[in-house]
């Protein structure tokens, strides 16, 4: 793209979104600086600024801008209720029902070894310590609820979870595998309704 | 994602480059935070630069960081040839070929009355009074090639510019349709082969 020395570096600095590859950064640097140089500003500031002011919220590790997440210190949810999660957008998918009153873990990842993501990197010793922490000598969670998602990964995240909870005398629960409601049976896959099956009421 | 606003404002200025979503806006969002601040903050800086200091090129509308780029400045450049392209990066391409000499005039796009691009926002004007300059008298482009994409904007682009150019007394080639080099006829699609046969030399 002509000898542009800052167009260079823009299209370089652009691959470091995920799914973005020489091709594809290219048309993005193309289209913000010949289309839209406002939004490539409003981009640039809002970068900046979520990397300066986002952290993990030491409760759950979701993200937020305070130490604690507003999730984490609201006094109307169950402390009893620990709801396992892959991501922030899973905690809201979860959030979204309003079926849910308890807290949450954010795991921020999944177990992945291929791409060394281990117990560490997703805080099951920070989990742990949590599930075991105790008021005037009782448990203060009651139910650990395992809400990662049904891939190869999650399923194996969510067993190792379940592994390391075995001999602590805590309540351990699985979201329910099934037919998605709203879904004709003629067209949803065998393996769901074979899930169904088994878990069915 | 909870409730940062910083987070949130960083999902939605994501959504201005071309192709992302909100779910691709999230899993990015995600990423860089997660996994690569240091390129997010990379990547503001490269837009922030590449927005200040990336201009036009007054001679062939490329991006450039002068007035004249480097190309159009080059006095070893053929000016009787002047080659029509869509983008810098088919710019780039023709210039890795190392089998052109001429100048170039660069589009910035191509006529697609649909999305509101006419031949003002292309530049027509300012390529038939280009193609029209005279030194001494003389015309001093002798040749202009048409090096428009083979997609349906790409060709309908090049036959406005040839009508255009038709009464001007100036030489309009068009690139050649064909047969890719290294290519076996057998896996060639069928357009391409008939097109090779009428264009054969
Ligand atoms: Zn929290
Ligand atoms: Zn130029």
């Amino acid at each position: 793209m002509a000898d542009t020395h800052s167009l260079e570096l823009l299209v370089q600095a652009l691959r470091c979104l995920p799914g973005v590859g020489v091709k594809s950064a290219q048309r993005m640097a193309f289209h913000l600086l010949q289309h839209d140089r406002e939004g490539a500003l409003r981009l640039s500031q809002a970068l900046q600024h979520a990397c300066s002011s986002v952290k993990h919220c030491t409760m759950c590790h979701t993200f937020t801008e305070n130490d604690i997440c507003p999730t984490c210190e609201d006094p109307r949810r169950d402390r009893g209720l620990l709801c396992v999660v892959e991501t922030p957008a899973d905690q809201a998918a979860m959030e979204r029902t309003g079926a849910y009153k308890g807290l949450y873990f954010v795991l921020m990842g999944k177990l992945s070894p291929l791409d060394g993501v281990g117990p560490r990197e997703i805080g099951l010793q920070k989990l742990f310590e949590r599930i075991d922490a105790t008021e005037q000598g009782e448990r203060v969670v009651r139910e650990v609820i395992l809400a990662t998602n049904f891939t190869a990964e999650g399923e194996t995240t969510a067993h190792v979870i379940a592994q390391g909870l075995k001999t602590r005398g805590v309540n351990v629960t699985r979201l329910a595998r099934g037919v998605p409601v709203g879904s004709e049976l003629e067209y949803v896959d065998l393996g769901t309704i074979a899930h169904a099956l088994v878990d069915r009421r």
